[in-house]
């Protein structure tokens, strides 16, 4: 088991807390907050399983559990199913003193970290992520939201945990392709930061497609030790360190909107986003000739993709117009994360839209 | 003109700006600051008169205006207006440089402060109050929420603006039973924190009530001060100085509830509770035991009810059943501020529910 501390001001450091069969330590850890009351928020497909155990741990601990169940998929970071938790926790007389559990995946965590960041103007909550995407990414740095017809994540809050739960045993249960997708954020940690992780998993690569346990805690360790590094820097995005977790999403987020969602898991949008990303950064001379190739090949080799060819030709107009209105744009002008070398990438403004299409024809 | 500085970390510092005809000078401010673009929210009394005299100011100023209008009422604090409201900015393809100014009472402050602390997780929001109870309370210290069908603010984030411009020639026009009732508030700042403040308004009632500009201009000039200063110290609710300003809340929002919204007004509701607390902290032997006739004469001379007499008969499980659900309440045990001389208040829990059933029966 790993201890990995996210230092921010006082009221708002935490534990990540990483290793295998630890969901039976939330309740003592919770307890030890002072918290009585909490709501489990988890989604259909792990509230039998792993939401349960997590509630028998704060069950044992004298806490008064009250389990919400989500349904699973992207639909329920909704404002609809936000008014209909916001609802549950009201009819419960939910205060302050009681604490959100989130388990489940990045939707669960994301809808419940924005009902916490909102329900009495913000209330504890705690993230247990089960799948590996959330491990290492989405359950650490208090980003909440939820998404509205017109794009994702377009409604939502800043608001960190209290503590997170990362149990590699959960991730023994995820779906081949759901767990491999979480392997494109994996590698990412690598390209933007750490050249000797990048590495470790060019010779690790087989180990990880496999889930061997010790591989896998050490990939989980180390994506979440740099995670969260960069939000201690940069908790609100605002001196721009923390957009660097961004290599590859400008794209990714347009693959997914114009493919319609659910047709690529985000995961391997970010894969796809960060070999266009690579080639548009040595197209405009930032970046040696040779590492896109080397990217793509380690991204191949968890079994990712590295083109749009699976998913069919997309309009590069309406990508073009999609990446324009991407929140972390500027006045609508074109901005991308863009490596120099492996470990390192710098936020790019105004890039020529002429490199970007040709990026996107392949 | 006065300008109060609220300090917080430098990020969250801003400047509340009070004085006659000064809807003018909001243009030059946003502009200063960098913004380009504005979504002016107003509600359906003020978006014709004050929401057009700031999107004016800033137009002038070259900023780009997008004119929102709500329905006026507090029927707009709701998820579904909420959503509506997020909906249009997506529309708009509102980033984080575009900045959000609400014009007009509590209820358009809340809801557009709410809507610009969640969308794209939190743009900046200039607040123009243009009625008292909004100049001198709502709109300062960055609380923001909507209402859900089981309670007032069950949802909302704490949201400090990025500057407050009370124009007390905003508040001329204001309907007579509005006017007073904001005046409420401005009794509870002398009650709460400044005992010569509060003699001030005993000897300027008369003025007050015929608004006359120079006392209106001091009254709402210190009571944005008072509200600044202890939001200094405690601006998200965690030492409990900030829970001083609840003082005759607890009772207000049951009498709210239990009379159904609409038919009391909110500083009513607040001059009742009042009256409540003083004599319930009499009763206990907290306060001198003439301090709640001289508040009440006070709150009398303004013109506000000083007991539910005009409201008719509510029922006393009722009020006690909500104010064991208020969120400021602990474990859902009674807890009241009350004062222990004018100029001073305490939060006192576990208040014995026999006294408080003695103090609604009158």
């Amino acid at each position: 088991m790993a201890v990995i501390r996210l230092h921010l001001p006082p009221d708002r450091s935490y534990d990540i807390v990483c290793g295998r069969g630890i969901l039976g330590q939330i309740g003592g850890r919770l307890s030890a907050t002072g918290g009585r009351r909490a709501v489990v928020i988890a989604d259909a497909a792990v509230s039998a399983t792993h939401g349960r155990r997590v509630a028998e741990s704060l069950a044992d601990s004298g806490i008064q559990v009250l389990p919400v169940e989500i349904p699973a998929g992207e639909g329920s970071k909704s404002v609809a199913e936000a008014g209909r938790v916001w609802g549950l926790l009201a009819d419960q007389a939910v205060d302050r003193n009681t604490h959100v559990v989130a388990v489940g995946g990045g939707v669960v965590g994301d809808l419940a970290g924005f009902v916490a960041a909102t329900f009495a103007r913000g209330i504890p909550v705690w993230q247990v992520p089960t799948t590996l995407v959330a491990q290492v990414d989405s359950a650490i740095g208090g980003k909440t939201g939820i998404n509205l017809p017109a794009g994702k994540n377009l409604v939502g809050a800043f608001w960190q945990p209290s503590g997170v739960f990362a149990d590699i045993d959960a991730l023994a249960t995820l779906p081949h392709r759901e767990y491999v997708s979480g392997l494109a954020e994996v590698v990412k940690y690598g390209m933007i930061f750490d050249p000797d992780f990048f590495a470790w998993l060019e010779a690790n690569a087989a180990d990880l497609v496999a889930r061997s346990p010790d591989q896998l805690m050490h990939a989980v360790e180390r994506s979440a030790a740099l995670k969260a590094a960069v939000v201690e820097r940069d908790e609100r995005e605002i001196t721009g360190a923390r957009a660097a977790l961004n290599y590859g999403h400008t794209f990714a987020h347009a693959f997914e909107t114009a493919a319609g969602y659910g047709r690529l898991l985000h995961g391997e949008a970010v894969a796809i986003g960060m070999s266009c990303a690579a080639r548009l950064a040595a197209d405009m001379g930032r970046l040696a000739a040779d590492i896109p190739a080397r990217q793509d090949a380690l991204v191949a080799r968890l079994g990712l993709p590295v083109s749009l060819a699976g998913v069919g030709p997309l309009d590069a107009d309406e990508l073009l117009a999609i990446m324009a209105r991407d929140k972390k744009s500027l006045d609508r002008r074109l901005r991308f994360v863009l490596p120099s070398r492996i470990g390192a990438v710098a936020l790019v403004g105004d890039v020529d839209e002429a490199r970007v299409r040709r990026v996107l024809a392949g």
